[in-house]
């Protein structure tokens, strides 16, 4: 196995695959990067236990200078590897396995011998063929996977509700997030046949949505039993699914609503997040928001006996309703404030005691926000 | 107490102060800043055990929009405020001091009330006022700081050796700072009159370095016994003196040399830089360099048996005297290679048991390095 291959765009593949790569794990070949060299081109594979990427690199490809002079496959250490290949100092190196996996890297002035691994002790990666073939805009799919990881678990003493359900039917799309404390839920039209019910785990799509922030092309998605697949680009990204079955959120969401406040989301995130700086410093982390319509009043107040107190004046768009005094941990609207972006919102209240909605004021039936207050008289 | 002032600028200046303030400290009151408002304008200071930091912003400042309503002393918690401050909404805020302490900071729709301290629960900072006083350019200082400073001790146990030795005489300044594994020795031509040998702490110059780089003011020095201060623009700089003898180091530069080699400071940092990424996979953190002037070749190796080894060809300028088989740890190399810049430098070798120097091509007089080698054999 020999090529050589332009340094700059070979590392910006490699770091696709590297995101799959652990630091630490109990199966140490899993600390590898595994190469395959066909007369074709180079293709790499990182993966734990939950993520594989797989990514190739096509000899059809001009840009990435990639000459093959003879195939094979070995792996190598992954953060290691890396580390040279980001210092070596010219633009193109040679990668070529000599005897007992031992890889030779040059590169202008220097040499590297690296020891390196059979490339049979790899795990091999779930194959995925007869799956009906889902398709997203990458830009779409990676703003309803930011909008609800946010809320998922992370504690693991309910394993499923650390991931994130997504139901699909003929009525579209809906993905679902709770921690039991908030709630985060994204309709998304599809036009699609089929009926889907599965749950990703949120570690997955948060890596899958990095990775997305530089692609353009279309996301094509597969789902088995225990397996979903995205393929997007040269790129393949696979996850487990969780098992098990996700609760029923559907009732959840309140119709109902005794009070309303139209306000701007980047203004009500600048008072929270300053106000939570005061919270910040007391046990139970509580802010209290008061509102009051015919005083055309909204105040956010928060008191930390042993340090001082904090109080926003919110300047609204709109309030109508009765009075209302509730009580909330300030980093989950935070939170759900980031995931609406710059726009106008509507949070909806009935009680104290019972759980508020938070939607964009317009496009409201798309994305809704759930959040549980705090008791605390 | 209470006056209004303009955030931001407000806020430079505090940054200035809050690098001496402890995170942890025993001395519960140090993790405070003090604020002294006088009729002719703000004074801030914050301190450690070994550094404090005082500066001024005079009323007549018109950039700042000091407006003192009534003058008065307070403490503040340092990292609570200054997380407040940078969060207010207002371009100017207002601090007041009421009741027992307690300061109100009001900034557009803002109000936070915060618990203070007693003012005079403060330490007193050390008087230091007869001392001679020494004048230098701040970026000629902080060059000198920061090509000594990296060759200070991280080791308590030798203390004095945490320190860069100053001395000033008639024939200017000298500054040493050694581990006793390396050194770096900075000399200045001083035009002044008297004879000063003083330790200043290296972490106290490598604050003060970081601080100058955005000054453009002459530095002024004062020493007692134990104290130093620095005074640029309207910032005060305390530092501790270490006490005890520094050892005599003019002794330990060798003057004669039966190898040299002269390169560019960045090629071969680059070079040594990759070495190093197989030479800390190994315990002993090792890299070899093989000279040999008459092959007009140079040639840096690192061995690593887990996980190969790495080798690299020197372009060098120019390469005279006896071949030289010399084995050291590299990221001495790399500290003392950027310490020098981007400058041609002249590495001088004597056997490879003997300590090596490193001085740029010009101007060698005033800047030298030195490493002790590691013995392999």
């Amino acid at each position: 196995m020999k090529f050589t291959i332009d340094r700059l765009g070979f590392m910006r593949q490699l770091s696709n695959v590297l995101r799959a790569v652990p630091s630490k794990t109990v199966i140490q070949i899993l600390t590898g990067i595994k190469f395959d060299l066909t007369d074709s081109g180079l293709n790499l594979t990182g993966s734990n236990a939950d993520i594989s990427i797989e990514t190739f690199i096509p000899v059809t490809d001009e840009s990435m200078k990639l000459q093959i002079e003879s195939t094979g496959s070995v792996i190598l250490t992954a953060r290691f590897f890396s580390e040279i290949i980001k210092k070596l100092p010219g633009e193109t190196f040679t990668f070529e396995v000599k005897d007992n996996f031992q890889v030779v890297l040059t590169s202008s002035v220097s040499e590297f011998t690296v020891i390196g691994f059979d490339a049979n002790s790899y795990p091999r990666l779930p194959e995925i063929t007869d799956a009906t073939e889902l398709e997203f805009s990458s830009e779409v799919f990676r703003g309803l996977i930011n909008q609800t990881v946010l809320a998922v678990s992370a504690q693991e003493s309910r394993p499923i509700l650390t991931g994130v359900h997504f139901m699909i039917n003929a009525d579209g799309l809906l993905a679902v997030a709770t921690d039991s404390h908030r709630l985060a839920q994204r309709k998304l039209d599809l036009p699609v046949a089929g009926n889907y019910d599965f749950v990703i785990p949120g570690k997955s799509l948060g890596e899958l949505a990095r990775m997305l922030a530089d692609v353009q092309d279309e996301i094509h998605l597969k789902i088995t039993d225990n397996q979903v697949l995205f393929n997007f680009g040269s790129t393949k990204f696979y996850s487990r699914l969780l098992e098990g079955n996700y609760p029923d959120t559907t009732r959840l969401i309140p119709t109902d609503s005794t009070t309303i406040m139209q306000i701007d989301a980047a203004t009500l995130l600048a008072s929270v997040d300053r106000v939570s700086v005061m919270s910040h410093e007391s046990r139970n982390n509580v802010v209290r928001l008061q509102l009051n319509a015919e005083n055309k009043q909204a105040t956010l107040l928060s008191n930390s006996p042993d340090v001082g107190n904090a109080e926003e004046n919110l300047s609204f768009t709109a309030l109508t309703g009765e009075v209302l005094d509730i009580s909330f941990n300030p980093d989950y609207l935070k939170d759900a404030l980031r995931a609406c972006g710059a726009t106008e919102i509507k949070l909806a209240f009935t009680t104290n005691l019972r759980p508020f909605t938070i939607v964009p004021s317009e496009d409201g039936d798309y994305y809704v926000q759930l959040i549980t207050p705090v008791r605390t008289f």
